[in-house]
């Protein structure tokens, strides 16, 4: 059955920029499944499950393409687009071809998986590429109330790290402090997208799981903890803490990460490259012997994902725009002593650089 | 840098075991990416970001390659098996491709997302097919110790069917019941997958996503819900309920269809095609004029995933087997009325057929 009504919130405009971009690159085709870029482009949350759903794109038209026992939601949701729906027994890849059979330069959704990938590649005679350099030109520039979105969802990370001296941390272990911490960030978001908690040795880990491990005096712990709002927008911050006394060795230290951090926020602008703000903290931490422990870019694009354009990393020469969004985080990870990592989301807004998370950047006790 | 120690706790008779279904389909090669299938080989939920991290296996070799900031974390973790590790500014495709450079046909994670399948295909000259045929093989063949997380799991999510009729329906939404439901599931399981709560017409939408509609008196409600365990292991659950009076004509059909389902499970057993168990419940539906309602297949297979294989639809000819974990999930789908489903979750496990959700399957009556 096809589907055909009149207004709808899809995001057509979205969805022509989308097209003109597909015209520049000579591509025929775009075939988007659920995801990040999904939402983007219909303003809908579908579930990525096994069976085909796409939003398809030519550089004219566009269409949804659904399940049948997903038709009728999908109907309610976007009433101003055709929809195709298939029955649990066709075969929605040729379907898609059949309606696009030309199509000889075909974009796949980045985050499509290979199960999806495969069948297309199978019915299609075409060359195949990535949707990215269009999601990733599109979404790296923020409209006005993306920005405020953005600002909205890192003031709620910001509260749940300022509670966090509240909470026991002697004696207990990374787990436990994790499973506050989270309690706490989802009262401020629709869902918690990732709690790192860790302490002593662990911190020398930047993507350390929390665990078993109990937590004492004396111990550094890097706390980086992210969720997402309602409206589909992600907070991403990280603080490293410290339990009742610092080692002297490690506040030196990290005074000179701060310093780094800083250095970052304050020279993130428009026109610079992005592997350029990454080498200017980087030559900081060289230059006070730290830079062999950065082990990790200076940052990344945040958005309707945590993780997304622009990078920040040695070999990236795109230029930094109006709208770009990205996280500053210098860290030093020391293996079997410590770790530590400061990390602010920032915007380059109008003439202005925002930090949505400026509140404390000094090492914070807690007992 | 690399590492290699002496024990782990990789499921190494599990690789052995795709290994040899790697030699016998002359595949040279299989890449892993973080998912379930990286899961349920390596025992490690591995975070799936946009740095590769893969477990690499060929018909006699296996290996892990890591972005060099998860280096630690995967050690700890696995101390069995060599671990790659790659830098910021390394190409770990190319790396892979260098340690095995004579690949012909290479076998892909199934859910691997395209800006990694992408990479692959142009580093390798080679014949590119999913690896679901082996991970579906081992998958759908439960242990008895899997057998028992998902009883366990199962017995989970009845507990919070058993306590629905406690939650007052009327004159509230859908999403505020969906709420309700959602922290009694959360509750009983690590995470929460998915809270279908359709209520009067919306119960005729089988993937309906709770909103602002106001549940009233008379209503249908469609409850389909289901959780991770901390384990890993999925419950998947539905049962239809009506508010105080149920309608006649529905009481007449949900009796139809409950005969139907019990006729599923009954008829669920070794050796048996999966099509032919979709066909005998759709011919009963079919002879009592609900056949066109019934718009989705009888089932799918549940274990780590909640929807993995073996589907129970017309035209999958592969015969059950032992070990095989999966729903009977039947429904009639009348738009702008009303729809229902009965779900249970069995498993065909030595001589007999286990059913995971063996209560109450009448038509349940909440307030």
């Amino acid at each position: 059955m096809t589907y055909m009504p009149n207004s709808g919130n899809l995001s057509s405009q979205r969805i022509l920029n989308a097209q003109q971009m597909l015209a520049e690159r000579n591509i025929d085709l775009a075939i988007i499944t659920p995801g990040i870029n999904y939402r983007y482009l219909t303003n809908q949350r579908a579930v990525a499950l096994e069976r085909l759903t796409a939003l398809v794109i030519t550089q004219s038209q566009y269409w949804l393409i659904v399940p049948e026992l997903e038709f009728n939601q999908a109907r309610e949701f976007h009433n101003e687009v055709e929809i195709i729906s298939w029955r649990e027994t066709d075969d929605p890849y040729s379907m898609v071809q059949a309606r696009t059979p030309n199509s000889k330069v075909i974009a796949l959704d980045e985050k499509m998986p290979f199960f999806h990938v495969e069948k297309f590649q199978k019915v299609f005679s075409a060359e195949f590429l990535s949707f990215s350099p269009i999601s990733d030109a599109m979404r790296s520039k923020k409209s006005d109330k993306e920005i405020q979105e953005l600002t909205r969802v890192s003031a709620a990370i910001n509260a749940v790290h300022l509670s966090i001296p509240e909470i026991n941390f002697t004696n207990r272990t990374e787990l436990a402090v994790a499973k506050v911490i989270e309690s706490m960030i989802r009262e401020e978001h629709e869902t918690v997208d990732f709690v790192i908690v860790a302490s002593g040795p662990n911190s020398a880990n930047p993507h350390h799981q929390p665990g078993e491990r109990i937590i004492q005096g004396g111990d550094v712990v890097v706390i980086d903890i992210g969720g997402t709002s309602k409206s589909g927008y992600c907070s991403d911050c990280t603080r490293t803490y410290v339990v009742d006394n610092p080692d002297p060795e490690f506040v030196k230290d990290y005074e000179i990460l701060s310093v780094a951090q800083n250095l970052g926020v304050s020279s993130a602008k428009v026109g610079i490259t992005a592997e350029s703000l990454d080498k200017q903290v980087r030559d900081h931490l060289i230059a006070n012997d730290l830079g062999q422990w950065f082990v990790h870019r200076l940052g990344h694009g945040i958005g309707m994902e945590t993780h997304e354009a622009p990078w920040l990393l040695a070999g990236n020469k795109n230029v930094l725009e109006e709208g770009n969004v990205f996280s500053i985080e210098p860290g030093f990870y020391i293996p079997g002593r410590w770790g530590a990592r400061i990390e602010d989301i920032v915007a380059l807004s109008g003439s202005k650089t925002l930090n949505f998370n400026d509140f404390d950047h000094s090492l914070r006790i807690v007992h």
